[in-house]
């Protein structure tokens, strides 16, 4: 039964190395095939409400996005020679980091924006990380920090990460970021990534947010909690669901916005969902597929196919949420330079 | 219609200023004529799920905890010859923040906390107060700093809160405590007074939170938000209702708790509420009363006399949530002391 398996992945989130995640980042800088002009994006807006097409297309939002970083990193560089700059910070030799770090740096590029990299190995020490991060605190042509997670098990990730000055957190995980979007009259640095992914990809299908009855699933620092306080911040009516929740079905039917981030290939069944309401789901999960050349595919936290006959909307998996994660560190790294050069 | 006022002084909390909450400090005080044993509290506790008495006896809870603090501070001061010091900051000559101030200081002598008051005159400057903030935070005769609300007009509310250390924030307000709060694996130093008054009221009643539906009524930083989060924390499956919530009545009917934070007098009806739920009330409004000396009497967020009948427990007002606010700045300005000295 679907509900007695409910959340046996619901701490993947919890951790930064979690697959999901993981592969959620590395499908942010996916190869966007498909280049769609910003009124194509407007059309697939107006057909999302339409009962044929309820697709949210993540991969045109966000090259539509990095389109828009790439103009305003010319326009900044133009009036004030300033070139925004975001650090990347590897430790050890994982082969997946390297990819992530990799697609990062390729995507800076893509809009102009500079990266910078530190490879450390393995065995290094934390004092020699924390030096790392020290001089991009203090080198003001880096405007963004982001270490690559997870780091060797020796080394205390919360010391490190919180070694990272606030103004560059564009990570937006320092709980000083977290206080202040949590707080009314309080307005964080930066967002974190992928839940603004979320909220963004709402705004540019004009979804309305006040007043719905929202539900977030799964509680994580990295998605679910912010997803919940963004969409608070918005005038939602916000319930958070999660691994200890006695009648996750009933609840999740209550919403008119969905935003899965749990991490359980196909959860969210149809009859879960009510009829016309919205679904951003996060979870990127392999499940085994033979006819694939890979022998898996990836499926989100909502069953899809049902999903669709249901929902008004629903971002696919992949193609929804993932390409949006890299757009808004690039973003986020603009509004970074942006705000410490004065720059509108 | 009842629904149809809904949330008409919503944003009350919003505000440290609001009546409601000064109010309620001021109740934090309220002499306590009751004087209840320890055993006292337990029997209440059991009776509290007996349909013939519901009432949660903040009173007698505040007593209790404010026993077990006098205990604590002497077996300090005896271990280490350290005495907790709480410092009240006060600006201006407004009555009822003089008459908060002063029921504080008593509050901190009859549990053997010194307590230190600035008075400075409604003329001063930011830059005045702020002097006295940083003499505070440099005395290690201070465990906690607490700036009287509110401060004159022409002062900058948040760049003085910001200018207490937060070691010794025991309002918990700042941004980073409330950071903490909201995110996994990571704990605030200060929890704010009101809401965790809510919560230790629910623990000593034995009322258990894990896997319940709770729903907060009011989104303030000083109530509803941080409530919200000590549930969640606590694994309840929490819904924050406010005033642009389309169908409060309907979600604050699923609740096994509702903690109401909203400052409408008798807004919640008992068709509200489940059967069987229990009830936190932390608005103190007042209402005409012609039979009062005074003009008016004091009544909560929920209309008491019809919860009663439906809910298996309800706090009064006065009497319930109020008394526990300052009990709980005691507690946190003696957490501080113990933690600066490493006293467990």
């Amino acid at each position: 039964m679907a509900s007695s398996l409910f959340f046996t992945h619901s701490h993947c989130y919890s951790s930064s190395t979690s697959l999901v995640f993981r592969l959620h980042r590395q499908l942010g800088v996916a190869p966007t095939s498909l280049r769609l002009s910003s009124s194509h994006v407007a059309n697939v807006a107006a057909m999302a409400m339409d009962s044929s097409a309820k697709v949210i297309d993540g991969k045109a939002v966000a090259k539509q996005i990095r389109d828009e970083i790439t103009a305003e990193v010319s326009r900044m560089r133009e009036a004030t020679g300033v070139i925004p700059g975001l650090a990347v910070i590897l430790v050890g030799d994982r082969k997946d980091s390297a990819t992530y770090v990799r697609n990062k740096k390729k995507a800076c590029e893509s809009v102009g924006i500079n990266s910078l990299e530190a490879n450390l190995p393995e065995d290094s020490t934390e004092e020699e990380v924390l030096n790392y991060i020290s001089g991009y605190n203090d080198d003001p042509s880096v405007h963004g920090i982001l270490v690559q997670l997870p780091l060797p098990s020796h080394m205390n990730e919360q010391n490190i990460l919180n070694a990272v000055r606030i103004e560059k957190d564009v990570d937006g995980f320092h709980p000083l970021n977290i206080g202040r979007l949590a707080m009314r009259g309080r307005d964080p640095l930066f967002v974190p990534c992928t839940p603004k992914g979320c909220i963004e990809l709402l705004h540019r299908y004009n979804i309305s947010i006040k007043g719905k009855r929202a539900v977030v699933i799964g509680r994580s620092n990295i998605v679910g909690m912010p997803a919940a306080l963004l969409l608070q911040r918005e005038d939602a009516t916000v319930s958070i669901v999660h691994s200890r929740t006695s009648n996750p079905e009933e609840i999740i039917r209550q919403a008119d916005i969905i935003i899965s981030a749990v991490g359980k290939a196909n959860m969210v069944r149809g009859s879960w969902i009510k009829p016309g309401a919205v679904i951003i789901d996060v979870g990127i999960n392999p499940v085994d597929d033979p006819n694939s050349p890979r022998g898996y595919k990836l499926v989100g936290d909502v069953f899809y196919e049902e999903a669709i006959q249901v929902a008004s909307a629903v971002t696919p998996v992949p193609g929804g949420v993932g390409p949006m994660t890299i757009a808004m560190l690039l973003q986020n790294t603009l509004i970074s330079a942006k705000r410490v050069h004065n720059f509108e």
